[in-house]
C-alpha cells in the first residue's frame, strides 16, 4: 500500500542538533514528507554521515539552503542561526508555511530585540506556544495559529519559563515584579559547533552558570510571554546553567505570591490550566518532575508548591529542549496551522530511563 | 474516528526497566492495546508514579501478576525476574501469544541451563532475533516465527553479540574457536532494583568489568545462537562491562580470520546478511557506530575491519539494551507472530543527541 | 624516616560518602593519624572492599560504632546520620576534639529544629565554617574556632550558600527579605543508601527538584548564618535540584539590591571579603564558576553580577559538596581548633577535566 | 618556614589535558618548584583562565613555548602534539631532565614509527613505566631510569594493556600470539582541542569504537612492552572505545592460556609481579576493578580470571588515563630520574565516589 503524504517538508539547519530533532519527529509524521533537507558547510554529504540516529533518511544528500532548494513544498521549516532566517523567509511564497526555529520572529519589541540582538529586527510572527495563555481571561495561543504561515518557535527557556509561570499570572496568584527564574539546560541547547567548554571532558561531571545578571536573549521573551499572560509588564530575574546532560532543560521558577493564595488556590489555577492539555502535566501532589520523564518526547510536567515562609510561589518544570522546547513545538504549532489534529506525529512518550 | 485495535496485551513487570520499555513501545503501536498491566510489590499504585515517563498510562492502576490477571488477553508479556515465567506461562491458554523478555526459554541445552541458572530448565521456545542467521545456508530465525505462540526475547548481551557475529560464522569468515567479545551496557542492564554499586554517584564517571572469566550467564545464549549460525560448536571468551550511561551496548567482537579472507569478502558478506535488513545496518566504511545513534530505537548499527596482522576479523554492534536488546526485540518478533509487518510500532529512530 | 604525627584520629561512618572523604583528606595529612575506621553494618570488613578508591587503607578493618572504639584519640570526626552524633558525643571524653558532619549541632534554635528535624534538639556547637562572616563588622567564624573541642561542620548547601550571600549581606548590598536560592547538587549529596530514584539509570541525563517550597532541612540553616552575616532576620526561598554528576553544587543565590548599589560596589565588597582566603576564590568578571574547577578540592569559586533591571545581585558559587561542603571543610575547621595552619592537608587542587 | 625546593620545572603544552594534570601534580609536589609555564595559543592569558581548577597557579602568565623559556630548569616536562618534542629537546642542555608525554621518543623500531606515525623517527628514549616487567627474569624498568635525562612517558592505553598482561608473558602463563585487548577510554585521552564528536552532547550517554582493526598508534608500543616482558614477539588485536566519563581507562586484556596454567598460578605470579608495588593493586578475589577507584590518582587496579572454557587468561586493569597513564606516569618516574622516593608527591588516593 502505498501512502501518499498529504504535506511536503524541507528542513534546513538539517545537520545542528534543531534540524536534526524537526527531521526525527517528521519521520514519524503520518502527513508531512521530508523532501528536502539542506545546510550550509555539510552540502553534499548523506546525511547518515551527519545524524546517525535517523537511519531512515541516511542515504539522503544534504543540498545547499538557498531559497530555489527550499522553495516549492508546503511547508519550510527553518534552523538557522539567528539572524539568517528573515533573508531567506522573504524568498518563500507566502503561502508556504514557515517556520522559525531561530530567535528572530519571536520578539514583538524593537527596542527589545536591540537590546539583546543588535540592529535588523525582522519583526514577530504569531508565537509557537499553543498552551500558552495569553490574556488574564485565559485565552490561549493556539486561538492564533490556524492558517498561519508564519510561525515563530519560542525559546527552549522561555517554554519552561512560560508554561511554568503563565497560569499564576493569568490568575493572580503572584505578583509580576521580582520574578526569579533559574533554569539548567542539557548542553544540546549550546549547539553543534565544537567549542572547548562544551567538550564532553570538560561537561561531564561538572555545572555552570552563564549570561549571569540578565544578559541571557530568552529574558525578554519570556517577560514578552509572562506579560501577555498578566496583562502588566513583569521584570525578571534569569538565571540560566549548564547541566551535565545532552538534552532537557529543568526550571525553577519563583513569584510573589499575593496575599490570601494558598496552595489548594493555586493548584487549582494550574489545574484548570493544563487539565486537558495533551502535553503538559501537573504532577500529583508529591511527586517531583524529572527532565528524564519527558526525555524525546514533546510533554512537560510541573510541580508547584507555596511558600507561606518565603512568600513565594515555586514552580518547576520540566521539558526536552530540542523536543517540546524546540522541534516538538514546532510540529505542534505546525499541526494547528495545517489544521491537523495538534498531537499528530508527536505521540511518542518519554525515553527513560 | 474510533479506531479499534485489534489485538489487546498483558504486560507484566510493568514497573521494571524492561516492562516500561515495552509499554513505551506498545503505547506506539496501531495494532494492539495494552490493556493490563501488572506488578508485584508495586500493586495498587498508579503507573505514572512508578514510570513517569509514559505519560499516556500515567493513570493506569498496576495489578497483581497473577494468571487471573494476565488470562484473556491476545499478548502477554512476561518482564518477570528469571525463574518465574515458566509457571505463569503454563497456566495461559495456549493460543495466546506468550513473549517471555526473561531467560527461562533461551536456551536448549539443559546442560547449559543448569551450570548456568541452576535447576528447573524450563526448555526453550523460538528465539526471538528475527535477523539471526540460523545455519550456514543463510535461513533466518524469522522464518520460525509466524503463528509462534511462545516467544523467548533474547538477552541483551547475545542480540549485539550474535547480529555482530553471526554474518562472518555463516559465511566461514573465522574459525569457531576462540572468538573474544568484549560488551559495555549502560546500567540499565542492572535493572532497577537498588544494590549500591548501582548508584549514579558510583556509576557516574567509571567503568567496570565483572563476571569476567566466563561466568556472566549469557555466555552460553551467544554461543548457542552462533553454533547456529555457523553450524558447528563455538568457544566465547565473554566479558560484559558496565559503562556510565542509562542505555545501549557496544560489542567489540572478534574471531580468528580463515586463511584467504580479505576486507572486502568480509564486508561483502555482512551486507548480504544485512543490506535488506530494516533494523541492522552495516555503517560505510570509515564511519564507527555509537550507542547513541540507536538509543531508544529498534535499529542496531554495525562496522568490521579485518586486522591482518592480528589475524583477526573485528566486528562492533550498538543497541539500545532495553529497545533491540529486549522490548524492541520483543515486539518485532511478536509482530511476525501475529502476522502484522515486522516495523509495525518499530519505526522510531534514535534519539540523539 | 619514622614521622611521628602528633595527633590520631577516629572516623565513624567510615563506609559511607561523607566519611571515605573525610579519609581520603586524612591520607594526605601531615599531622593527623587515621587510628580507627568505625561503621556500623559493615564492622569486620575490610575497608578496601567498600572504599575501594583509599588504596593506602585497603587493609584496615572496619569496627563497630561505639563509644569505646572512638575512645582515646585525639579526635573524632562523627559522618553518622543526623540524630546519633549528640548520644555518642555525650560519651567521649571532654578534651577530644569531636566534629560532627551530621545536622546534630548546627542549628541555635530549638523552634527551628523542631520544625524540620522533629524532638531532641542537642543544642550547638560552633560553627565550622571559617570564611563566614559573622557580624556585620566583617569578623569571621574561623575567630571562634581555635581551641573548639566540639564543632559542627555545615551542610553542604548552606556552605554554598552562605559563601555566596554572606558578603552582601554583611556589607548592606542587599535587603534580607526575599533572598532567593536554587542549588544544584552532585548525587552523592544524597549518601550512599541505594533507592531507586538515585540508581544510575534514573540519574543519568537528568535533572530533578525536591523539597520544593521551603522544606529543605537546610532552609534554617542558611537564614542562621545570613542573620549572623547580616545581622538582622532573612527570608528565603530554597529550592534544591538534583543534578547528574557525582559531586559537586552549584548555587545560584539572589537578592533585591538595595538602592545605590552597581557593580563596582558590589564587587568590591566580594573582593574585600575573600580577597585574602585560601580557599575562596572570587573569579575574574567574564568567568563563569564550574563544578569542575573545585573538583575534589577545598576551594570555593564565585561570580557576580548586578542586573539592575530585576533589581536584584546575582551570586553563583561552586564547591565539591563532599570536600568543602562536607569532609574539606571539617579538617580546615579542625585545623584551626588544633591550632595547625588553617590550610593542612588542604592543599590539593581541583581534579579536572 | 621558607621552603627552598630541590629542583626548578618548565611545563609546555600547560593549558592541554596532559599539561594541566603535570601542572596538579606538581602543585603537590614537594622537592620541585613549578617556575614556568607555556603554551602556544593562549601564550599571554592568566593560567586561571585556562586551568581553572589549578588555584594555585590562577595567577601565572602562560608564555610562548620556546627553547629560551624552557631552558635553565632542572626538569622540563614536555606535553606537546607528537612531532614536535624532539626539536625542543635538542635545544635543552644534556644535563636537564626532559620527560616527554608525547608519542615521539616511546618506540625503538623505526619501522614501526614509521608504520603508524610517518617519517621523522626521532629515536627512543628510556620508558617511564617503573613497575613494566622488561624481561623474563622480572627485572624492571624502574632499574632503568635513576639518572636519565631523557624519558618518555608512556601512552595511556599502553600503560593499561602493559600492567595487564606484563606479568602473565613474563610468567609464561599465556601465548605471546593472539592477544586480544579492548580498552575504554574517558575522553579527555582525545584532547581539548574542540572536535563535534567530542562535545559533551555527543558523547554523553554513549560509547563508540574508534581505530579499530589495529590501526591505533598505541598497538606497537603495547607489542614492544610485552616484547620486553615475554622476551618474544607478540601480536595483538587492540579495539579502543570512547566512554562516557571525562577520564579514565578500563582495560580488558585476554590472551591464551598455556597448557596446565590454572587460577592459582595466575593469581600467584601477579601477586609475585605487583605484591611490593605502591601503585599498582591486585584486588581480592570477587573485587571487579572501576576506574572511579583511581580517578585522579596515580594507582592501578587489576582483577585477573581464567576461563577454562575459553582457554584465555582475562586480565582487567583500571588507570586513570591522565595520571597513572600521563601525568602520574612522568612524575613517578622523574622522582626516579632525580633520586627522589618514587612516590613523591603521588601520595593521593582515588578520587570517588
Amino acid at each position: 500500500m502505498l501512502v501518499a503524504m498529504t504535506y511536503t517538508a524541507a528542513v534546513s539547519g538539517a545537520t545542528g542538533y534543531a534540524g536534526g530533532e524537526v527531521l526525527r519527529l517528521l519521520c514519524g509524521h503520518p502527513e508531512i514528507e521530508i523532501a528536502t533537507v539542506t545546510a550550509h558547510s555539510s552540502a553534499g554529504r548523506r546525511l547518515g554521515e551527519l545524524q546517525p540516529h535517523l537511519h531512515e533518511l541516511a542515504e539522503r544528500e544534504v543540498v545547499e539552503t538557498t531559497a530555489e532548494n527550499l522553495a516549492g513544498h508546503d511547508v519550510v521549516v527553518l534552523a538557522l542561526p539567528h539572524g539568517q532566517s528573515a533573508a531567506v523567509a522573504e524568498q518563500l511564497a507566502p503561502g508556504t508555511v514557515v517556520v522559525d526555529a531561530a530567535a528572530d520572529h519571536r520578539l514583538e519589541s524593537t527596542r527589545a530585540w536591540e537590546t539583546f540582538y543588535g540592529s535588523g529586527h525582522a519583526g514577530s510572527w504569531p508565537y509557537g506556544l499553543p498552551e500558552l495563555i495569553v490574556d488574564p481571561s485565559g485565552s490561549r495561543q493556539r486561538e492564533r495559529l490556524p492558517g498561519a504561515t508564519r510561525i515563530a518557535v519560542p525559546g527552549c527557556y522561555p517554554t519552561g519559563s512560560l508554561l511554568a509561570l503563565a497560569p499564576a499570572l493569568a490568575a493572580g496568584l503572584v505578583e509580576p515584579r521580582d520574578i526569579v527564574v533559574v533554569a539548567a539546560s542539557g548542553t544540546s541547547g549550546a549547539g553543534k559547533s565544537a567549542k572547548p567548554h562544551l567538550l564532553g571532558a570538560e561537561t561531564m561531571g561538572g555545572m555552570s552558570p552563564y549570561g549571569v545578571g540578565g544578559g541571557h536573549r530568552h529574558t525578554p521573551e519570556i517577560e514578552q510571554g509572562l506579560r501577555w499572560a498578566g496583562g502588566q509588564d513583569v521584570t525578571l530575574s534569569f538565571t540560566p546553567t549548564l547541566a551535565p546532560m545532552p538534552r532537557g532543560i529543568l526550571t525553577t521558577a519563583t513569584a510573589v505570591l499575593r496575599p490570601g493564595v494558598d496552595a489548594a488556590r493555586a493548584r487549582q489555577a494550574y489545574e484548570d490550566a493544563y487539565g486537558d492539555e495533551p502535553f503538559v502535566h501537573v504532577l500529583p501532589e508529591g511527586q517531583w518532575p524529572s527532565t528524564k520523564s519527558v526525555q524525546g518526547s514533546n510533554h512537560a510536567a510541573l510541580q508547584l508548591a507555596v511558600d507561606p515562609h518565603a512568600g513565594r510561589l515555586v514552580v518547576t518544570s520540566v521539558i526536552d529542549n530540542l523536543t517540546k522546547g524546540t522541534a516538538g513545538g514546532a510540529v505542534q504549532s505546525l499541526n494547528i496551522a495545517l489544521g491537523l489534529p495538534e498531537t499528530t506525529g508527536l505521540t511518542g512518550q518519554g525515553v527513560a530511563p
